[in-house]
């Protein structure tokens, strides 16, 4: 059995087309009753919520099959609390917690986010704040970090962009669905970040960037990553919304410094003024503040987070039939490692959130650090540990 | 009677004119014997210090009824510990308190230092650090605050320029005597600083301008201000000694963020993160850290700092004969007030450092807000309290 039941995932798909993410009451509701239950009650009326009508409105055009169908064809899923997947540090946000979250890409959700920092910043950045952007983030995803971002122009574009010519991998957290293409001169980046890392959405695919809906999504970068650096920010903007739930949320909040000259620094600098950001120089005072200095792993490419034998036996017998660099689909790895195809989906579902293994094209293959293409990590001679 | 005798005045300028700046034992035997039997001591070989020998070698060649007249001549004159200018707040360096200062200038050094603030930096500025310097020290001047610096090229050349741009005044503590010309380029500057506020250092007039003296003026520089900004400064200068002062000193300590890029605010940046300095976006934030926000006097042009009733009676006198914008000499001041020069003189040093009377061309003249010439002091429809 997979933890998360059929009916349970289809009742949350429904959930988040139908109401805006983040809402408190319907947050509570699903942790007290569970999605299916609480699916009924917003249909019954029963649920009293100041969006009840709204959602009940909602229900008749929502259609959660093919919204999953959809992302499926889009070779996304949708993950939700309970899954292997789902990162428990979301868990931080109590009611607002994401209902769900559709996600496109090859990595696992809950194991890239463990070592995971959100760069952020202004859209209308500068030459310095993209080039600061672009160089924290190679770095950082050269020592194994993820980078998680907006997805959006400016500072987020040249975090995902830095990540990934690092060899890193990067999340990309959006405020529309993940078959949106918005903003579209990002499509090729999100080609890109879906080869090697995530795209991610509370919305179902189609879901339109709202304005309000870049806001709400702010709370689940900062929730995700261990902390939030603020690259470059007016006083006014939503990366400092971002830093804003960082600080509430208790994660590291670190802020680049700029010329006090340029109005798109005044953000960061009234984050180390006011509510005792961290000044940035550089990836090593990043992963300092996050407390990664001397962690052994993290100037070694990236491994299992769990020793082979801490697996039980179904799942390490899974585990020997995945193959390497050519990868295999579920229905086979099920026959050959002798299980059904429910409990061989647990297992690699289980697999990919301790580092084992990660989906291709085909299925799925093992995280082989010697098996890995120059292109994926960063060459040998550059390793430090 | 004035408190510094001429004996105790001219053993300091010996003193001053033997014995490198800061020395911990000269200071200790400054503070027990006085500096005629101090002077003696060192004469005789009965202090014990491990100096002892170089300065009894130094002394044969030493004039200091010499220095004294050449200060003179220049216009100066060697204020000492006891003197109503002495600012009270160089006794935090204990003993390394300054034997003495040679001061040439209009203004009176302990009524300038009460509301003062250090801008510091490194002589390699970029036009950014440059621009921040002039436009801080600019807007600490109109507000009545005087900008204490080196008086090099580069951050302390700003910071001098831009407090008289702003009308304000500002105080040049050298590593060299202040009858020598270093750096050459500031002789206008020079020239400038003492029409409107101070040239100050521990040395005789001629003192040539030696490396190590560069590190011992920097603790005078952040005892005598209230705070000390650096603006831009690389890791290894000046400027961080003088940060470093400052924090022992328990002074407050701030620093102006740059381009994390820009090796010449890598200073500023490590004071941030490791030595707690507050990042400076502007003159309202200096003033904030100084406390200064809120304090009614420092939006309005200078004023006393005594009201006229807490001055004795004698001093009175003699307030009321000195003259407006012309000015008298001591002789003159002494006789319309029926007072002995002496008396005279040590009352208009307190009546200067109490800030109703400061020093001109002929000799004294009164602070008067109305009677100021409009160059003196931010016009009138800029003053803000």
């Amino acid at each position: 059995m997979i933890t998360v039941s059929d009916g349970e995932r289809l009742a949350r798909a429904a959930i988040s087309a139908i109401a805006e993410p983040g809402n408190k009451e319907l947050g509570r509701a699903l942790r007290q009753l569970g999605a299916q239950q609480t699916l009924d009650q917003i249909e019954s009326g029963q649920l009293r919520a100041k969006s009840t009508v709204r959602w009940q409105a909602r229900l008749s055009g929502s259609n959660p099959g093919r919204d999953l169908e959809k992302c499926r064809k889009l070779g996304g899923r949708l993950v939700c609390p309970g899954d292997p997947e789902w990162p428990s540090q979301l868990h931080d946000l109590g009611d607002e917690e994401p209902y769900a979250l559709w996600i496109r890409g090859a990595g696992d959700l809950r194991y890239l986010s463990l070592r995971s920092v959100a760069l952020v910043g202004t859209r209308s950045a500068t030459a310095y704040g993209s080039h600061v952007a672009i160089d924290l983030a190679n770095r950082l995803g050269e020592r194994g970090w993820t980078v998680v971002s907006g997805g959006a122009y400016g500072i987020d574009g040249a975090a995902h962009r830095g990540a990934l010519l690092g060899g890193g991998v990067t999340i990309a957290i959006l405020a529309c669905g993940v078959g949106v293409s918005y903003p579209r001169g990002h499509d090729g980046l999100y080609a890109e970040i879906i080869g090697e890392g995530l795209l991610i959405s509370e919305l179902p695919p189609g879901a339109a960037p709202l304005r309000h809906r870049f806001l709400t999504r702010n709370r689940v970068i900062a929730a995700l990553a261990k902390g939030t650096v603020v690259v470059e920010a007016p006083l006014r903007s939503g990366a400092m919304n971002t830093a804003r739930h960082a600080g509430e949320l208790g994660r590291a909040l670190m802020a680049v410094p700029g010329p006090l000259t340029s109005p798109m620094s005044a953000g960061s600098h009234y984050l180390m003024r006011e509510c005792g950001a961290i000044c940035i120089t550089g990836a090593d005072d990043v992963l300092e503040d996050l407390g990664a200095i001397g962690e052994p792993m993290i100037f070694v490419p990236r491994e299992p987070i769990l020793p082979r034998d801490a697996l039980d036996e179904t799942t390490r017998r899974v585990l020997d039939v995945v193959p390497g660099r050519q990868g295999a689909g579920p229905a086979t790895i099920a026959t050959q490692a002798g299980v059904d195809i429910d409990t061989a989906l647990r297992c690699l579902g289980s697999l990919a959130a301790g580092g084992f293994v990660r989906r291709c094209e085909r299925g799925w293959r093992l995280i082989n650090v010697a098996g890995r293409s120059p292109r994926e990590r960063a060459p040998p001679e550059r390793v430090e540990g």
